[in-house]
């Protein structure tokens, strides 16, 4: 049984961006002498998540409305009354979403299915560079 | 420490069907030669997802009614525009319920509350067969 | 590789009161001898969610209007129809947020962001104590 530690970087455009980070993770994974185990993810930062989905433009498009339908951008937040930072909203829905995801894997392959991917959502405001840490505890 | 990755089946109905999948990832845990650790459960697919609950008819009611409200499946999805398939409903909602669930074990029993379950939601339109990756790890 | 359950206590107020776990986590982790490796929280009930977060007041006060927004309060629940127990919100609310968080750790330190906690949320109707599972699984 080993534990790998990695950082992997991606740049995000904010406001509910969706960027497919599949590959990357994949990659990272093919890397490592493990062979059956699980991959945990995990985003340092408060205002981002972790999802599964089909990363298709029309879901991204769609999980970004219901986002707004269910955590508008445009009402009052007590976050943004503090702190004037006008980003209550995206807190709130990273927090829905969630900062953890994990997958196993086995003979190093990730056991998604056909049409599902890992994605890294940014709820902040503004382009940015985010980090996610990726963990493989396997042997 | 070892790593055991399996493969269970359900038949889902479909439209936020919840099955109660508790007894079979005992069972599972009880074939298994490991004392401590963790079960990690994950749907290979973009329209199911895991949960834990107190399993009773009235909650499983409520929860199909709360998704109907946060993410109805009548409204206009992207996603239906492009594939014809109607189910953006069911893609939104397994995003934000999650496909993946960890629940530790000691004594190769899982740490479950007494009235808290591990169920599987079906999101999608109709009954069919699905498939949860079941991983442990532990000593 | 070496797994270690503990189990925390925590004294709740209820109705979606959020109360910051990080440093009762961090000091339970410092106290095991493993370097790097996940810490697995869970909670063993059906009304109680974890969650990451900047904990400031602000946050506390959105999430919960938040929640009672997405799933409110003083709507019929089938739940409270059949057991009379008035919390069917609490359970369809932790249903959402989930049961279990998983962190990661390198060099004995939480790999957390800056600004960003972990936050136990009681759905509950009144104050209570509340058991959260501290799993450590590492080398």
């Amino acid at each position: 049984m080993t534990v790998v530690t990695k950082e992997l970087s991606f740049w995000t455009k904010g406001e509910t961006d969706m960027v497919d980070i599949t590959t990357e993770v994949q990659g990272e994974l093919s890397d490592v002498k493990v062979k059956n185990g699980i991959v945990v993810l995990f985003i340092p930062g408060s205002t981002g998540g972790l999802i599964t989905i089909e990363h298709e433009p029309g879901l991204v498009s769609d999980f970004k409305k219901a986002m707004e339908k269910m955590i508008p951008q445009g009402i009052e937040y007590a976050h943004n009354m503090r702190w004037h930072d006008g980003n209550g909203h995206s807190h709130i829905r990273a927090s829905l979403i969630g900062s953890s995801l994990t997958v196993p894997f086995q003979h190093k392959k990730l056991l998604l299915g056909t049409w599902q991917q890992i994605a890294l959502v940014d709820f902040d405001l503004h382009p940015r560079s985010r980090k996610v840490v990726m963990q493989i505890i396997g042997e």
